[in-house]
């Protein structure tokens, strides 16, 4: 707990005036270091989400603030590659000296191969570029005469002010949430990693530490992970380098199967492993495989070995995440009865929504931060996907448009994620029909049952099915995997044409189909699903092992949007059990016009 | 035309107790070639579905006459692995001597690794498996210690009174239905040849070959394919490999173009090509990479370069496709009308069934053969997924059972393949319920509407999503791919968990979910679809490109086994005016008790 100041802020932290000169400078580094080009990524050495103010050095050189995409700069070029999420956001937040790109319709590859001649060098920091990312680059490059070099980082020399890296201190993340000792664990998946043939695996992902020896840290916002590497062996002993006394709070508890190190020993100690070593190809820098190689070390690519014991999430977390959607659902509670007394009266802006919200959330005196920053986007704005509202871009909630809500706490016992989207006043034309339709998709979601090795790809088109017999569609996957008091994005499951894993009992994935309307409205319904063994129905395959969802999230929907004659018969009882559900847990937790609120809001359509 | 002679014949071809003594034979066969084991395949060097008569050597070693399979023979152990379609038939054509296995679940390097000691070796005939297969077997057996070792084939000199080769003349397959002379065809995949950095292509499918030479064959039953091998050149021009005198009919047809050799000319040939060679790693047989590699000639893997133009039909060969649709569906119609009538009567069996369809398609004056053996399962024969009734199987048509009947025909201008359920009296307690669901997934894939870059692999959930809900699911891909007078299962697309190809405009593909329920009855519902363009319509967003499908097949569905109350509005509407449409086209071409049938057939629901 921060006390009373604001987990979130609304500064406005672009400023596209900064770019060009940084830009010209850059320029310059990779002239004086006899390259041809330079990319910078979003990502630190660890690959999360979120990076220290230390490590922003996308948003350093270019202005852009959001959570992916990269920069590629040459004599005669500057582009700035983001997806759908982030189109709009770009336009806003650079200078015109870089140039937006589609990605992944254009891949970095196919764009240098356009920009620069035969004989071109680009550089890259190997330590911020996984070795799959890399290997892409050069499958893709073979044979075109431009060529990719390791090199040192040539932007962070620029930047003269860059802040200290961050030392929060680790914390326990007790046993009665974890539900598994951190030594039990490590024997576990060291057991495996032996099995598997490999000595030891390499972590890099604070995540993985994080779940492997239940702890949390405060390294960077929102994601309560700890910043360090970490070398697993087989006989469940564990090498953690961190920087100095950060381990210090969490030393007993961690035992004597983990040995502390400097966080700067581990490149050192990484050249005297015994192999084999495994690495994950997707989270792990390039560097990594360049050190074990120079040592003459062998190594194997597999998956991280927390990655899916982490992803099935056990008894003990499905109650703490239970238990934090309970808690996290009277706030929403509170918050949307607010918000229907106080939004006709025409006082509100984006940022006093995102206060109230924060407010309602730390009222249940257990928030130890939002789990990002909410997204509370009017009107148009609400088309904005991943909009944070500023001072700059603060706009009234006014009559006759949407509110779109994307918000969520870490909790001591789980993390939340929730969108709900509402009509001020009368709706804007179209609008309900497309929120029936994206609700049509979220139940479709909610309700399926489906046998076991299927992949969130093969379930994707249910929730879009709706919108796509009408020409309508949204441009991100219906559904992110979900941390347990972790990160509020986290793999490897998720609800995408993307994805290749299979769903298992205890993974914990969004499930927020939506519909944007540049520049009107935007509409998104999220809620996060847990998926679990389901019997076959009276009538159905015994024999079959049937999967299908729990849902976690229990807050009202936005009545006011459903064109009922929409939805069908199973829909429309979907909706109303849910709201009864609703009713029931939340009810006894709130009172007054609160309750009379939620009464109203989970009344049968 | 075979004049009066049917096409589909019903003699019991399966004899279980000629399997021991193969296997015997076979078993001294791998002692004296000095290995522990030896894999049959269904393949010959096409990799074609059907496979000539001298080419079956794993029916003949087996017994099983199924169109996907294998058999891996070692001193103590004899599987025969097939997927979920043939399970009840292999139990019912092979000895017990053959352990069945399902696979996918279980793979050949897993079931090796369990069956052999370390140091095993087993052997494989590498014209008869493709460069992917024998790659996945090594890679999944690498460090495992058993060896897989290629070897003459051990099979067919055991045969002793094995077939000749087929010797079919190729004939013409006109401009009015191919809709690109061969020669354009030849010079634009030769001219994309050229810029893929290959000079060469082997091409080893006679699909390809057909397609691109606009010839057709009939080397093996159902599907009019040449029995040949070519080398594309990036000049466009053709070497053509083909048994003596299969060529002459269409030699002018060809044109200089096109070099004829005798199929034994094939492998020198191959060693004395002019590299980089491409060759499709899942169609080419080993042996090709192997006499290539030999001979010190540079070779490239990727797709078979007819495979996606001859996917994306042109308007010919759609108009074609129509055309033959059209013509099937006044068959079926017949034969539905024929039905009605006789089946209440009690005196039909399975066999008199596919006679009279048989009859009624040839009644057309144009079948030039059927597209496969007609399925038709009455009661718990449904359930047997690619049924294929027999004189030993011949079940009566019962009153108060379901009667499953899936066919096609070959027309000069197209190929049908259509599934229609029909119920004889009262249904059997669930079928409507089931067929109904059925119907709802079959509804759900032809109306939608998506976007481009989506596989068979993102709507296939679409045509399942209510038999889930009930528990029920079938355990085969939604849909195949269709070839134009062409194989009946033609790739890449499908609609299936396992497709990564993304669907075209032009593509053709079959929408045909079911449900089986053993020992009872079985339900398919089958009609074919193109993919192509729709506009947005109003209220969508036109600036996507969107997708969906038109119908080809125009056949009544089963409204005695629809449950009206299980549809929603718009299924009821798809529904009524597919019947509507079916009522429209082949309305005018029917008569008398026929056309009152029909009428009463597509009645508004």
């Amino acid at each position: 707990m921060k006390g009373d100041e604001m987990f979130q802020t609304f500064e406005v932290s672009a400023r596209p005036e900064q770019g060009p000169p940084r830009l010209a400078a850059l320029r310059t580094a990779i002239a004086e270091a006899g390259l041809d080009g330079w990319i910078t990524p979003r990502a630190d050495i660890h690959q999360g989400e979120y990076v220290a103010e230390r490590d922003a050095l996308l948003q350093w050189l270019t202005g852009f603030t959001g959570s992916a995409g990269f920069c590629a700069v040459t004599a005669g070029a500057a582009a700035v590659f983001v997806d759908g999420r982030y189109k709009l956001q770009l336009r806003e937040q650079v200078a015109d000296v870089f140039t937006p790109v589609d990605w992944p319709d254009t891949r970095l590859p196919a764009w240098l191969r356009e920009s620069l001649p035969q004989g071109g060098r680009v550089g890259y920091d190997p330590w911020l570029h996984t070795v799959a990312e890399v290997a892409a680059w050069e499958k893709a490059l073979a044979g075109s005469g431009v060529e990719m070099v390791e090199h040192a980082n040539l932007v962070a020399p620029l930047w003269a002010e860059r802040p200290a890296p961050p030392d929060a201190p680790f914390r326990i993340w007790p046993i009665e949430v974890a539900g598994e000792e951190a030594a039990d664990k490590r024997a576990r998946l060291g057991k495996e990693l032996a099995a598997s043939g490999a000595g030891v695996a390499v972590l890099t992902s604070p995540d993985s530490i994080a779940w492997l020896l239940n702890i949390r840290g405060g390294d960077v916002r929102c994601n309560p992970v700890p910043h360090a590497l970490a070398f697993l062996h087989e006989d469940g002993s564990v090498d953690l380098f961190a920087r100095a006394g950060k381990a210090d709070p969490v030393r007993s508890h961690l035992g004597d199967g983990v040995r502390l190190h400097e966080q700067d020993a581990f490149e050192a100690a990484l050249g005297r492993l015994a192999g084999p070593v495994l690495v994950d190809p997707r989270s792990c820098p390039r560097a990594v495989v360049d050190v074990l190689d120079a040592a003459g070390i062998a190594h194997v690519a597999g998956s991280d070995p927390c990655l899916l014991p982490k992803a099935r999430k056990n008894a003990a977390e499905l109650r703490g995440m239970r238990a934090a959607h309970r808690r996290d659902g009277v706030a929403m509670v509170r918050f949307l009865a607010w918000l229907a007394e106080e939004a006709p009266k025409g006082n509100l802006t984006e940022i006093s929504v995102v206060e109230k919200l924060e407010g309602f959330r730390r009222a249940s005196g257990k928030l130890l931060e939002v789990s990002f920053d909410t997204i509370a986007g009017a009107g148009p704005h609400g088309a904005i996907n991943h909009y944070r509202v500023t001072t700059d871009t603060d706009l009234p909630v006014r009559d006759g448009e949407l509110l779109l809500v994307d918000s969520g706490g870490q909790y001591p016992d789980g993390t939340t994620d929730i969108t709900r989207t509402m009509a001020v006043g009368k709706p804007p034309p179209g609008a309900a029909g497309a929120y029936t339709r994206v609700l049509k998709g979220m139940v479709a979601l909610s309700r399926v049952r489906f046998p076991h090795k299927v992949t969130g790809a093969h379930l994707d088109a249910l929730a879009r099915y709706h919108l796509w017999l009408a020409g309508q569609d949204y441009d991100h996957g219906t559904g992110h995997g979900v941390g347990a008091g972790l990160s509020v994005h986290e793999g490897p499951q998720r609800i995408s044409r993307l994805s290749d894993v299979e769903l298992e009992p205890g993974m914990i994935v969004s499930n927020e189909p939506g519909y944007y309307r540049e520049g009107e409205f935007g509409i998104r319904i999220e809620n996060l699903l847990v998926v679990e063994e389901k019997p076959a129905p009276e009538g159905g395959d015994p024999d079959r092992r049937w999967l299908g969802f729990e849902t976690l999230t229990f807050v009202p929907l936005e009545r006011r949007l459903i064109v009922s004659d929409m939805l069908d018969l199973s829909e429309r009882a979907w909706v109303d059990s849910y709201h009864a559900e609703v009713l029931k847990r939340i009810g006894p937790r709130v009172e007054g016009e609160t309750l009379a609120w939620l009464k109203a809001a989970c009344a049968p359509l």
